[in-house]
């Protein structure tokens, strides 16, 4: 009855976590946005201003390409805050980053597609490929970033095969779930193996903005001369996810047309009056305001975490140091299921996300778990964390 | 270098002919509504209240399933208008009812499966199912809607065959493009079918509520009894496109949970801030209002659009009388491609879509055309039918 793509949903199936407003649990498990840097009052002000100044344009279909006036608000945006040079045709606005994935992914990847990402990597990026019904090749992670040593041996491998690495996604900023950003070294050669052996890159930038150190590095996209890398990013981190407004950026003018239409199938194209609230959030320096202040209050709660976990559990664990984002990674000592131990702290009120769900390899990170710290308060944060060290250290 | 389904893109783009605000083409070709049923000004009150009584809850992720209150306001909505009564459970807001298209089809349609579609149908759902690269059966549409007593031969001949009809899609009340009404005996006939033979039906009710006549038909899923009935509508003709809020309601808790969690693959969920509009849209009555003005106006454009039609061109065409919804379907008395004819009046102001691009068998409706009178305004439309009937007469 149902599609060989259905197939795969219920056992990938993840519990986003999304609290009900009454909801009183310290949740480590979801990325969602501190809600103090969501500007609820910049964004009534100016939901008024589109409403009475497009009148009912502002609520009618938009093209599905986006609308031009976002577009060129988001072109301006990301050289002035990434660096990445862009034409507005290669710009398509979508419903989130989630979405373009999707979106990509329909475009590129066919069933046995060998696909390598990173491990662990975003979960629902990996269901979007899953979905796609492609081989997996998992490159792990270190505190560099993806081991891009791996990725020319593999190349090579597959090559004596008689297949190609069809495309390879990456977060190389502020990576989910680790925090880790990649090194320059291997950022210099991921473009050069993308210009020799002509795959796709899909660059994930959604934490791009929201990093710790004094100079963050420039997306690839930004330096790359293949054509074939594709940036992604999005202002649900850095605005409001509510409005689900992200940005694919293409440079092949074909691939992008490709994307164009394929997002009018999908959607016909994203919400007008969301599209218009971000144009002139990106205008006002709205975005840039709350990226200020997101930034400190994250490095804060990052600086928070980090110090407790290593109080409270360093000898029954090892963490990764996020340069940015929303995340810490931790691996435990001992080899103990972490999904038992959300079971036990979920009854505590807390909830975190168990690591082999961002596995291809299930068995590596069953002993693992990512800490989101972006969305409890600091007090929640310490009192969270304190369940989670009270059962650790009575079950390992 | 790209996927199979995106081979399916170039060839079957359609232009939305989305106006720009300065446009002053006379529109005969989208499927937009016209701006006075867009209640900007209460929209703009219930943007404020939203945003005032959820705060960051407005602007924060929302379930993937959708918004609990929307989705109960939405229940009750489909039951007192449509009589089609649902658990809370089984329904899905998605972006638009374009998504609920996409994702339908990838819940249930592979590569061969048999679709059967009425001819001709709505361009954007035949362009979902040819991204699944399915087998498309055709069955003509006429004044009383699809000639579904066809349908049961075509069943008997794959079953010769050893195959099967996976999935009818239908659009019984004001179809879209013809405008006709799929009559009681043939609905009666359908549902026979569906419970004999076991195949899905998507039964699109976009034009339910804007119907012409003193009493409107039922949708098929609310007598429905096999369970294979899936109904998807939206609040795009009936309140603002703009906002992208569309739903699916399906019977069987195992198809929506399917499509449940493929929502949340595809893009996470949908506008929070559009969903909570929407709620108190529908819980203020706004939507019934939208509802009551849109009938009336449409009906009178409709009368307006016909009447000049018979006038203008009558020995030329012949036309289908809309029971409701947005368009009327008109065929050229020769052989005439109507894509040469609209060259033509695009270059004297004036848009519509060319009958081929409704149809599997594209040489059917070379000599067709779907003149939509929902948007331009009364003055335009008959300032438009006459630039049209220039070029007909001059051309046939």
């Amino acid at each position: 009855m149902y599609s060989q793509e259905a197939k795969v949903l219920e056992e990938n199936f993840v519990s986003l976590e999304i609290p009900a407003v009454s909801d009183k649990i310290i949740n480590f498990a979801s990325g969602l946005p501190d809600p103090r840097t969501i500007p609820v009052k910049d964004i009534e002000a100016i939901a008024i201003e589109v409403l009475e100044k497009y009148g009912y344009n502002s609520l009618q279909y938009a093209p599905s390409t986006g609308f031009v006036q976002l577009i060129n608000e988001i072109s301006k945006f990301v050289y002035r805050t990434r660096g990445l040079k862009t034409n507005s045709d290669n710009i398509i606005v979508v419903s989130g980053s989630q979405q373009g994935l999707d979106l990509i992914s329909r475009v590129f990847l066919d069933p046995g597609d060998v696909v390598v990402v990173e491990e662990p990597s975003y979960i629902l990026a990996l269901n979007v490929f899953k979905l796609r019904r492609v081989r997996f090749v998992a490159i792990p992670v270190d505190d560099k970033g993806m081991k891009v040593e791996m990725l020319e041996d593999i190349i090579r491998e597959y090559s004596r095969e008689g297949m190609r690495i069809k495309l390879v996604y990456t977060m190389p900023i502020a990576q989910n779930p680790t925090g880790t950003t990649m090194c320059d070294e291997r950022r210099k050669h991921l473009l050069e193996l993308v210009e020799r052996y002509n795959f796709v890159i899909v660059e994930d930038d959604t934490y791009g903005l929201l990093t710790f150190e004094e100079e963050t590095p420039k997306p690839i996209a930004s330096i790359d001369k293949s054509g074939n890398v594709i940036y992604l990013s999005s202002f649900s981190k850095i605005l409001a996810p509510g409005l689900r407004i992200g940005h694919i950026i293409a440079s092949d003018d074909e691939v992008t047309k490709k994307m164009h239409i394929m997002k009018q199938f999908m959607d016909l194209g994203t919400s007008t009056l969301s599209q218009l609230i971000v144009e002139v959030a990106l205008k006002k320096g709205i975005v840039d305001k709350v990226v200020e202040y997101a930034k400190r209050l994250y490095r804060l709660k990052r600086d928070i975490i980090i110090e407790l976990i290593d109080e409270e559990f360093s000898d029954v664990v090892s963490r990764t140091s996020p340069k940015g984002g929303f995340y810490t990674w931790l691996k435990l000592n001992r080899n103990v299921d972490t999904e038992k131990i959300l079971e036990l702290s979920r009854k505590k009120g807390v909830v975190f996300t168990p690591g082999k769900r961002f596995c291809i390899n299930e068995n590596k990170c069953l002993d693992a778990m990512r800490l989101s710290y972006s969305n409890p308060s600091e007090d929640d944060i310490r009192i969270g964390i304190r369940i989670l060290a009270d059962i650790l250290c009575g079950v390992l």
